[in-house]
């Protein structure tokens, strides 16, 4: 049975830091780390049609995670997805865009699956993508998750940073998920497991700051662009990191204003992915 | 250190059916069940202070659970909260303002929890007073959460139904918790297991709405005044249930203004617990 157009809104996520970790079972892997959802994100219609297509502001794109969904699902959607933040940037796009179709598809084909069994495809599907290891199961819980055991809802375990903050940032462009991710990450990770020790011993939004920019160092992620721009920011007395992974610099309290920059400005999503929003 | 005012938003939680689970631990210790949180809550606010005070609506109040977080977290606040939801009438109000506390407390006295942590303190607060089992894990959630296993973040497990509905109710007042939970529950667990288990068979709300009826029957909770009501509403073609544990019955799809009543409208929360709202 299918009913008309569903909407649905997934909250981007930035990660600051993380750590890899592979199992054979793609809903028991994923990545310890944590992040910043945003109000910024991704809406998502979804509607019946004998054939899966997808369109993204307008223009017909090809996402696998996306597709994998649809098909986990046995579904044939007509998705359209306007962005307020860019893909391949380090937003978590392609997770929003696999997770709101998952809920989308629920709600229009009526495939009867629990929010966990929704989010447990479309993490599996980003995983076996390679295209994201933690941003879906962040997106489905909103505000500013820390993900203490990676994995799909009932395997992963999350915390959160209990905070609400304005956030800033500026986007210079694309860099590979994949190729980042499929290279050797003994670096990534021991930068990783530190930046979430601290962040455990003090679990304030200050200090997940402190263990990104730290990470994003420590981990040789940083470009000398983004470097600059960090610089510039704790110049002007202000706390900015990278997301992970994309050339953007993200910051609280107005940091990037204050150090000259012209940013985007957003919020911490209170919610995580909202059907009808 | 204590900064300004902090401004928390708890939605109410309607149970519409549950099992008991004691243990020894009261982190360990809650309901299986489900339930719906709502746009109406709990919006409280909490200031720094020399010496512990909560007004609800204006009126100085003694509520034990919240005076439990208070101590836990070696702070003295000065909480007013503004209702949206009547207190003792199946809207897990107790824990609201609890869980509401605990996030405002976290800011005001910079108490540097995470949020699991303040979700524990406040649902440990309302187990060993007796005034609530699920409520608090189910608030810090938002949505229609599905409490799989009992207890606090870490130990419970919670799902939910990927849904979002307008929601209506209408409240005749108080029904002691105390009195019902400190009894032989029995027949309570054995209806909760049973519309548990056709939940998770069919995981949609219309199926929560069936479920939560067939289990005020079979449990023996509902009493004859809204046994009428909820029939009211089935005559008309809706779907009616009892909030646990209240006299208030709440309605899907203009339900009860369709049988004739007069009731309150809300929705179903997007997100949960919500800070700086």
């Amino acid at each position: 049975m299918m009913s008309g157009a569903a909407r649905v809104f997934v909250p981007a996520h930035v990660t600051g830091f993380f750590s890899v970790h592979r199992r054979s079972d793609p809903l028991a892997t994923g990545s310890r780390g944590a992040g910043v959802t945003l109000t910024d994100g991704a809406m998502v219609t979804v509607r019946p049609s004998e054939q899966f297509a997808l369109r993204v502001d307008g223009e017909a794109l090809t996402i696998p995670p996306v597709e994998t969904v649809a098909t986990e699902l046995e579904a044939t959607p007509a998705i359209d997805v306007e962005l307020g933040a860019p893909l391949g940037a380090g937003f978590g796009i392609s997770g929003a865009i696999a997770l709101g179709t998952a809920f989308g598809i629920n709600r229009v084909f009526e495939t009867t699956r629990t929010a966990n069994e929704l989010v447990s495809i479309a993490h599996a599907a980003e995983v076996t993508a390679g295209t994201g290891l933690g941003d879906v199961v962040a997106q489905h819980r909103g505000g500013a998750p820390i993900r203490l055991e990676p994995g799909a809802p009932g395997i992963g375990k999350l915390d959160s940073i209990p905070d609400r903050r304005q956030i800033e940032y500026v986007s210079f462009g694309e860099l590979s998920t994949i190729d980042v991710l499929s290279g050797d990450t003994d670096r990534i990770d021991h930068a990783g497991h530190a930046a979430l020790q601290s962040l455990r011993e003090t679990p304030t939004f200050e200090q997940f700051m402190r263990a990104s920019r730290e990470f994003s160092q420590d981990a040789g992620l940083e470009t000398e662009q983004l470097r600059t721009v960090i610089e510039d920011v704790e110049a002007a007395g202000g706390l900015a990191a990278m997301a992970m992974l994309g050339r953007t610099v993200f910051a609280i309290d107005g940091g990037l204003s204050a150090a000259g920059y012209d940013p985007r400005e957003c919020e911490m999503a209170a919610s995580g992915v909202t059907l009808n929003p």
